[in-house]
């Protein structure tokens, strides 16, 4: 589609920010006045004769198309980290006057994931916010039309679109360094089924630095159930002082195994979990972990999307938010269930 | 939009059962055969020779206007009933071959969530799972339009709509029977902020039938957290010998408080909690709790609201799934948290 350049006229954006009002509610007020407050049709009608706005055809085609909702991909709605992530976006859009739709993708993966995600596209979102946490959704990347507004959550660097980037690794090595600052020999590691594991990976390469030999690491479920019996194998074991797990679920799974092997928490075993899950803090006792920035992510996930969908409604060339790579660290929490390891 | 009679004209949905595909599938083809897989496609086009099939013009118009998606009202997406709700119509959804999108309806109210409701119908889908936990949710009803498909989990009943009922005023009234049964004098109730609350009803009830005097519940928030000072305060009550609470999550904090009291969960005080959250099981001592039905719910929904959908595709006058109204009972589960009251 052609885009001439506007010279000095007046874009939908100024006269929204003249009425004080969003683009989202301009869009709707060019198609239908009637869905918006009176008060703010006021504002507007003000605001169009106060600029001479004279609507360019090809603008308003676009807010006309344009839909008032952020699409969020995700493959899952019930792991702690995408329903906190979810929040965060659904905090962020409804401050900037977006609805939002969360597409879940097809976990079956191949014909079926990819359908999953024409349906989504197929309402025109205005954008979307990819949680991109494991290998399936990764695979989605390159299927999204590069002038579609995105900003992926997780996941590998792709270079041409917005990211941000939760450094799970730098967390996992930081966790391992202190259980291994705080006299342990070595720290047994409990594994989820991610199929992308830089939690793994930080655990690993931190025993390496440090020259400890890495015991092999134990592969659990989602079910923090199925990591009882784990903990009480582990528990049997006197060599076991510290355990890392892959998250703060399983963690308190390997607690209760602990427990039922007689091995109390952090007297004979350290035990640290990841994510900083609403019930880490009121767990017996209460859990080590690494505070997670999800919320935070899908907030700002959001944001860059509005700057990248602001670009289109104005017809400007793209600016950095399009590409922009933001970092959010995690934070070590040290609460009761990890200390010196035993004599 | 008037409908005549076919007499014995194959319909889309004859054709689907032939081809052995589903419903949407067939409405794919219709729409554009390239997204259908080509066995697919061969096994449609020989299904419509053999039944010698003609789209009837109003049936095509039909099966083009619908989306192949169910959309998830919801007004929070991380509250435990709610993710195990939508992970059952997730389940249901995809067996069906529907896809799924979630609408997350806005909190905030008034005209934001009207707004966020139209935005969601804007989308036209197929059909409408309405998961109705709060006050907030439930006005929404009266703005989906009769002719949608639509099921509602949870809620007040409303006769003219298919619903699921989760019986929680039967289980709590016999979770609180049973803790009275096990020699408790009373029973104290911690609240969660639950703008309609059958728990608590549930509650009041079986005190009032057994002639126990009931205490003031206790209100807290859906933060876990916020559980520890209450169960603290309990705890430093010599007359508190068992405690229900209006979730799990709230269940754990209260535990974690009654440890700091000195208290012992459950020689000294019974703990109950709601849910049968995937911790429960985990928690130490295992929590006695009420199994919820959500995935299931989930799942029936999305079973009565394919009828409803085939009706509408088949041209057919209403079946019983547009008014059935289903109870999906919970289950008491007694664990280790709960006891006979101490002497």
């Amino acid at each position: 589609m052609p885009r001439g350049k506007r010279g000095n006229a007046p874009s939908i954006r100024d006269v929204a920010a003249v009425a004080g009002v969003s683009v989202p509610t301009m869009s709707r007020y060019l198609k239908d006045p009637d869905r918006v407050s009176e008060k703010k049709r006021t504002a507007i009608a003000a605001a169009i004769e106060k600029l001479n706005y004279r609507p360019n055809p090809i603008a308003r085609a676009l807010a006309l198309d344009m839909s008032e909702s952020i699409a969020v991909m995700t493959a899952d709605t019930t792991l702690y980290g995408r329903t906190q992530t979810i929040a965060g976006v659904e905090r962020m859009a409804q401050e900037i006057g977006y609805s939002i739709s969360i597409c879940v993708l097809d976990a079956r993966g191949g014909e079926k994931l990819l359908s999953s995600v024409r349906d989504c596209l197929d309402r025109s979102p205005a954008g979307v916010v990819l949680i991109d946490y494991d290998r399936l959704t990764d695979s989605v990347v390159s299927h999204i039309p590069a002038s579609t507004p995105m900003t992926i959550v997780g996941g590998p660097r792709h270079e041409d679109r917005a990211q941000i980037h939760l450094c799970e690794y730098d967390s996992a090595y930081a966790m391992t360094q202190r259980l291994l600052e705080l006299g342990h020999k070595t720290v047994h590691y409990v594994s989820v089924p991610a199929d992308v594991d830089a939690r793994a990976d930080g655990w690993r390469m931190a025993l390496s630095d440090a020259q400890v030999p890495a015991p092999a690491p134990v592969a659990t479920t989602w079910n923090p159930e199925d990591a009882i019996a784990i903990g009480r194998e582990l528990g049997d074991d006197d060599d076991v002082t510290a355990i890392f797990a892959g998250n703060d679920e399983v963690a308190m799974g390997l607690m209760r195994g602990l427990a039922l092997a007689g091995r109390r928490v952090p007297d004979d075993v350290s035990v640290a979990g990841f994510d900083d899950h609403t019930l880490a803090k009121v767990w017996n006792p209460p859990l080590t972990t690494v505070r997670q920035r999800f919320g935070d992510a899908g907030a700002r996930a959001v944001e860059l999307l509005k700057q990248q969908i602001d670009d289109v409604v104005n017809e400007r060339p793209r600016g950095e938010a399009w590409t922009t790579f933001d970092e959010l660290a995690g934070e070590l929490v040290e609460r009761e269930s990890t200390g010196p390891a035993r004599r």
